[in-house]
């Protein structure tokens, strides 16, 4: 008898999410605003945050580099549904992240973004969160990310350190040529049948990169 | 002059999405869809894969098993909103994952989930994917994903191969411990004030056992 995989309930589903060119708007302009601001740098998006001057300076930063667009007051219901002028140029918000220490006007954001059907994570209250973030490791094309379901940031971050001990520098590098090499393979050996061959060519180098038989 | 974490872009957004009790949709029944049930089923989804019989074998061991609920025949439009069986309990769609072999009816299915703002994954479509998978170690609450944005499977499941040999066996274990030792200690310190002393009583056996000063 063939035995499957047993499911494992308990966990999320680990996905990476597209925002290349998607409006991603962070509501709050503090510490957690701006690690959610590179986030959504790291993955193409144009980000708009809205929040009442100072911001935290590393907000600041990215706004007076133009890496993000700042509206300087209160988020209001309006901004989510094109009344605004966040939304001026006739895009639509594609995502929210709040960051604010407001829990009812968190909770009213959360509700407004169901309601619209655009996906949100509020910071700080995970019932009202369609995902949660994790901690990150990057190199180049790779990225790792590290949950532990609520069990702690701490506990994500050492074993995100452990990843990034044990995997060999330029790691990102090695993906970055196996992408290139296996575009040139699939025009050189571009039918389903030659694909095991492809396999075999690009299998090799890998193994020996990563120090894996 | 501080300097900020510099913007790397050509990412994801790599989330931790939580479908727990929400209905996710599985579109055909062979191979990458058994890969996506159990994906979904991990993260406490109720799952309904619609697809002629005969099954792939997996997928037909988890409807036989009672995982995932079975809709033997083909999908049609209606069945996002609202006038099909699917969701007859009143409950919506939450979330469609496509695995068919049919590109016309993939990209249909994109389109339509659009509209309903329903977010989707077309499995070799990467154009018409709101979000990607990875390659995922798991080990009870801890739950690491692996993507090279597109550079190829194989790789992502080398460098999880590296991390699952980096990591202490027990990881998860020792999380889990953690989890519930953080849970005691908001109890006993609970002002904001006590933060850091908390912070101190838990890192030390955390430490000690992933073997980092």
């Amino acid at each position: 008898m063939t035995s499957y995989p047993p499911v494992q309930p308990g966990g999320s589903l680990m996905i990476a999410w597209q925002v290349k060119g998607k409006n991603v708007l962070v509501v709050g302009g503090g510490e957690v605003a701006a690690g959610r601001i590179l986030h959504a740098l790291n993955a193409d998006a144009n980000v708009t945050v809205i929040s009442p001057s100072p911001l935290n300076q590393e907000v600041a930063h990215r706004v007076s580099q133009g890496e993000v667009r700042h509206v300087n007051r209160k988020f209001n219901p309006d901004d989510l549904t094109g009344a605004s002028e966040i939304i001026a140029d006739g895009g639509e918000i594609d995502m929210v992240l709040t960051a604010i220490d407001d829990p009812k006007e968190s909770v009213a954001i959360w509700h407004q973004c169901k309601e619209l059907r655009i996906p949100v994570n509020v910071a700080d209250v995970p019932e009202h969160c369609d995902f949660y973030f994790g901690s990150v490791y990057r190199d180049g094309p790779l990225q790792v990310m590290v949950s532990t379901n609520g069990n702690g940031p701490k506990m994500a971050n050492l074993v995100k350190k452990r990843i990034q001990e044990a995997l060999p520098e330029k790691t990102g590098a090695a993906i970055n040529n196996v992408g290139l090499l296996r575009g040139q393979l699939r025009k050189i050996a571009s039918t389903p049948e030659e694909g095991p061959k492809r396999m075999r060519w690009y299998a090799h180098p890998v193994h020996n990169y990563l120090s894996i038989d």
